[in-house]
């Protein structure tokens, strides 16, 4: 999925709403515990019910991992029903992987060959070879972490370089732009520094930003847009644990669409007809 | 397995050789291909040929995540085999992860309690609540990637902190050396930057270095055993393509173990006799 495209969805969906799908087995409502593959039959209900409010999914690898190789066959239907039943939808394999350049390669041919995702999370901590082998599938993305939600951001993520008085999240911005474009490139930018994303947007005014931490990390919807939208929106908000387990009951598909339209689609659609989006 | 027991091993097979399991499927010999799990049979017949040679083994998961779920059940199988035939060899899952606390515990789980692995990679990007996940396990490691063998390693790795002067691969040191300790944690050092062990022996003079680099990405030896080697022998060194591909034929396990023994075993164990350990 091109730009264009990514932006048209946005526009006629009124939503730049990404459910993470971190479908841990230890929450996941009881009574799917005894289906022959309850992730997937959990997600599978999620998508179904939250489709038209969200414009993508994120599945985390590591919520699939745990369950070892039969969790990864539940992250790889759920990756393929989303694109067979949904080819509109934008799928984003939150993986954080990046390695030395022979080895990314065999990653990206995981991600967009063996599986049909769009986009996946990358590390930036081992620079550009580590990184290229992803931009070369046209149509396919690289989501770089930049600025996470997490209190270990502040370790290194804000340090000072010497030589340029950038800081590293800066650095990577920068560094990043020479490797790839708006059309194959977003980055991580966590909600909770929200502010920060009116210094981002003047390093990457084109860029997509993927943000989590809104909902339950702690960051504000409202204030994303105010730092981070542009004229394409140029935002992809995600909200996985407050969506997926709005409820444990039998009715939690219709509980998470619940949540996912009134806590994020509506204000959305709102926030982006403001902009003249929607 | 805990610091003393590791040290115990090298001593005794009088090497620090750690073998790369980067079973890509696209590379392992042709007669295997009609097995029922061709990377399986790959690492085992490797494995049986060299275990008396090495005291690691490290699969790399972006090999088997390549071949999707079935390729996890062979990383899977792979592990457990290793483990029960020959439990005193160290097991590393290079898997690289790293995210926020709650989903690095997940990862904590895939490796370390639904896979029996000594150790695994880890990226430091995303600070401490991303790493400490995996240190909760008593017995298991995190390898953190340091300053890694490849040309990407210059983008962000060697940057200057204006606060303190140390670059960024040093401040990882600095800063890891407060969530963990030598019984715990190692470091990804590459051999293509060996004089640099010299340095970071100052930071890290008691624990263990992860050195990969070394064959087929041109790193030396005995360059890396004169700057890193402590008196605990304080090294792992690990080669992959360069034993495990050294024959395409039937004989490729022989063929291993001719190179590991000729072209690192032997090497090594001279390395620890000129400094009293074996």
């Amino acid at each position: 999925m091109n730009y264009k495209e990514l932006v048209e969805q946005i526009r006629k969906k009124g939503s730049f709403l990404c459910i993470g799908l971190d479908s841990d087995m230890k929450k996941i409502p009881a009574h799917l515990l005894g289906c022959d593959d309850p992730q997937f039959e959990f997600n599978k209900a999620i998508v179904d019910s939250t489709h038209h409010l969200a414009i993508a999914y994120k599945p985390n690898l590591a919520f699939y991992e745990a369950e070892g190789s039969k969790g990864w066959a539940s992250f790889e239907k759920t990756v393929k029903y989303i694109k067979t039943t949904y080819p509109e939808i934008f799928v984003i394999a939150d993986a954080k992987r990046g390695d030395i350049l022979n080895t990314s390669s065999l990653y990206a041919r995981a991600f967009f060959e063996t599986l049909p995702c769009n986009a996946m999370t990358v590390a930036p901590y081992m620079g550009e070879d580590s990184v290229s082998p992803f931009l070369e599938y046209p149509g396919k993305w690289v989501v770089l972490l930049d600025l996470t939600s997490n209190k270990g951001s502040f370790d290194f993520q804000h340090m000072v370089n010497a030589e340029t008085g950038k800081e590293l999240y800066q650095e990577v911005l920068i560094h990043s732009q020479k490797w790839a474009n708006k059309e194959n490139m977003m980055y991580v930018v966590g909600a909770t520094q929200a502010t920060k994303l009116a210094e981002i947007r003047q390093i990457v005014p084109d860029h997509f930003l993927l943000v989590p931490g809104v909902g339950a990390q702690g960051g504000s919807l409202a204030e994303v847009a105010e730092y981070g939208m542009n004229n394409d929106c140029g935002l992809i908000v995600n909200s996985s644990r407050e969506i997926i387990f709005a409820s444990k009951g039998e009715d939690f598909a219709e509980a998470a669409a619940n949540v996912a339209g009134e806590k994020y689609q509506q204000p959305m659609k709102e926030l982006l007809t403001q902009k003249g989006l929607a």
